[in-house]
């Protein structure tokens, strides 16, 4: 048995919770923020059978794997625009931490 | 060393948490949300010396133990009651799901 | 790869972030609550190589460490003031919970 631990960014929370159940893993899901990362992301923890690992992280990397998005750019209310950039950027998004770590004993009650 | 992962439900977490405390154990409890269950569950992180696992799963078992709960019905306001059922229903209420991890170090500050 | 799990008072939980960072460590937080602190605290997740281990235990023990604070009294606002102390009282503030798990896999997508 194993405890797989992920930080995902929240906007591919949704799409792993999906993910997993529609693979009949189950996850608990807990909020977080990151340390480099000001922005808000999940941290689930998925127990899983030695042999479901590398089903489990595909289906992790499929949901959240880093890529590269384009953004539209937002006009400033008036004033001082001096960061103001006036066509789409592109920025990184998604990607995951994992952290896959031996479970001792397993129990449900 | 042991850290004892354990997810309950909430309507469970409370009890938990006394029966921790009066057996003298430390938790720590994060707010969490499940995969299959919607509801809001509690995540409860116990560091313990190995001879006290037994003890404090026993203390998880008998404080959130899975248990079926009659349920009263609730009218509809009005309108279609297709799924209407006028008479109590029995729930399953209760279950945690418990990870023992081995932790290699134990630190105090 | 270790796992270092620490648990720690809300109000060095920043201080603590900003020298995880100013370090170039990775980590993630959790907001929890105690079993015998009725205080809110942080857990942090902190994934590192072996040979970090030591070094971010002093950065939790330099950020966090239990230590004395004097605390102003509060006059209560009339009525019996049973409980009342007129001068400064020493509280123990700050300190961490610290478990080291060994991860056995580390992905990053
Ligand atoms: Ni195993
Ligand atoms: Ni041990
Ligand atoms: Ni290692």
């Amino acid at each position: 048995m194993k405890m797989i631990i992920a930080v995902v960014q929240d906007q591919d929370s949704q799409k792993l919770s999906q993910a997993l159940i529609q693979a009949n893993f189950r996850a608990t899901k807990l909020a977080s923020t990151g340390g480099f990362l000001r922005a808000g992301n999940t941290t689930f923890l998925i127990g899983v059978e030695d042999d479901d690992v590398d089903r489990v992280l595909d289906i992790i990397r499929d949901s959240c794997q880093s890529r590269e998005q384009m953004i539209a750019p937002v006009a400033p209310l008036g004033g001082a625009a001096t960061n103001y950039v006036p066509y789409p950027v592109e920025v990184q998004v998604g990607g995951a931490t994992v952290f896959v770590l031996h479970v001792e004993r397993f129990v449900h009650f």
